[in-house]
């Protein structure tokens, strides 16, 4: 574990905006330090700024592309920028794969840019409580953008994505976009879509076939209509209408109260994820009880609903 | 809910091959229905017999295709087979949308095949207790082999296919496989590879860069090495070859007793997750609550960790 560490200095370095201590910091988030209480307590006062932007799309479509054009975009309008790019990781490794972040260097030097890569190391769930904390870390920092990236667009990501307060789903041509975006839920979430590669064949028919699908969800009067726009992201082509979009729908949220109601529902399932989180750690606390448990119902002995309150029964719940 | 029903009888209905049954009880274990617990206690002398394998890939590589060509070798061979589709759905609407089930049609008349799609029900971790009780049912009534598939390759996808008792990764040629396999964790938990589509161009360069990923990896001795197989799973080429390396790796977990390992791990992640699942549902029991702490938080009064304690105290846990 990381020494000790004098948290109240920490946060104060971060809000200066000192890279350094918002990756110690996030550290803290991720490794499970135990002052990571302490760290929440201290970062409250400063969090609610940042309006977080949420990408996801399925791997090819330009996400990373994508959220560095944006990142320079926001840095040309003098915005303090924070990225998450979240991983799916091995379930076994923990470790995450840095690759496509390499596209992301060239805002490495920029003190106004934090970018962090997170993993979900090893359980379902665990981007569910990792992630709002260093979302807050970013916030309390002074970030005025948070950029959150997700690879995939599994259930996991969609969960995490979801709450941001704008999201932003990317589409390709020609990658049978349609009736996978509608499996993943992610036409639910979209608050902006956007056709990336829109100098490829097909692009108009995937924005056409997008727009239908759209339409077919019924709004109420004064609901938000999800725009598609289409964009070249390698060319910087389309990044200030994807901003500007992004922007009404931030004022939109703030105009219409559902921007609070969403803030609500994260900050819920922030709890929610966090207390679930506090027992699962006390049930496995002591491996011997759920390996008993485990053979006896591998072995037909038990069936898991008796096991599962034999462990809860173990671990005082 | 669904009226009471007699599960003994269900349950013996269902070992006979009764289709209706089979579905009912699943409906049970997706619904949580009260008589959830009953289920499970009924079957559980009755399950461990079905070899559980599962099948996962990028949308695209011909998942679907390749679960119904393995449910034609399978009947072939007089086997009884279930089918466990699991949709990643909406966090939102909570259906599960079934396009690409309409190629298992062939096999809708048979009564010696179950096919079962399974959404996730909106919620992190959902699917992680939904699923092992779905491959309960179909295990006790008995399915000499389930396949799971899964749609995408996320983390949840991941977890839920890994416990399986071989796990087949699917690829197809020229899709940036190796980077978005490695980064899905799928190298670490595949047991069987097959490069599907190798009709196309790339296929041996996708076999070969696997194979190198694969070969990257530190094994003991003893330990089974992935075998990386091509096959057009849409003309059938390549089944055989695949029933026969997943038998090969089926009798190898037996005799190394790394099946046996790998049960009870899957043993032990479904009483956890029932058990936090119990927990769970007590605290969100008054929405109210949460609501209150959520609003707390979200007006920065309150640390999500504070609630987090306070939701716990309120949940009596």
């Amino acid at each position: 574990m990381a020494r000790s560490a004098d948290v109240p200095d920490l946060v104060s370095r971060a809000r200066n905006g000192e890279p350094r201590a918002v990756a110690r910091l996030i550290s803290m988030v991720e490794d499970s330090s135990p002052q990571l209480r302490e760290v929440a307590a201290t970062l409250a006062p400063h969090v609610g700024r940042a309006h977080i932007v949420g990408l996801t799309g399925a791997p090819g479509v330009g996400k990373s592309t994508t959220t560095s054009a944006l990142v320079a975009a926001y840095r040309a309008a003098g915005k303090r920028v924070g990225v998450l790019a979240v991983d799916p990781s091995s379930p076994f490794s923990g470790g995450a794969l840095l690759g496509d972040r390499i596209r992301m260097q060239e805002h490495a030097l920029d003190p106004d840019v934090f970018i962090r890569s997170m993993a979900s190391r090893g359980h379902l769930g665990g981007l569910a409580w990792s992630t709002p904390q260093a979302l807050r870390v970013l916030d309390g920092a002074g970030c005025d953008v948070i950029l959150v990236e997700t690879v995939g667009v599994g259930q996991s990501e969609v969960e995490v994505i979801g709450v941001a307060d704008t999201v932003v789903v990317l589409l390709a041509p020609g990658m049978g976009d349609g009736i996978q975006a509608a499996k993943a839920g992610i036409l639910e979430i979209g608050d902006v879509f956007a056709v990336n590669k829109a100098d490829r064949d097909g692009a108009d028919a995937t924005a056409r076939e997008l727009r239908h699908m759209i339409g077919l969800g019924e709004r109420l009067a004064g609901a938000w209509r999800p725009p598609v726009l289409k964009m070249v992201a390698a060319r910087g082509e389309g990044i200030d209408e994807l901003v500007a979009a992004i922007e009404k729908h931030r004022l939109w949220a703030i105009e219409s109260g559902a921007g609070l109601v969403r803030r609500e529902r994260r900050a819920a399932e922030e709890i929610e994820a966090l207390a679930v989180e506090a027992v699962r750690r006390r049930l496995v606390a002591d491996p011997a009880v759920l390996g008993g448990l485990a053979a006896d119902v591998a072995a037909g002995l038990e069936d898991p609903y008796q096991a599962a309150d034999r462990l809860l029964a173990a671990g005082g719940v």
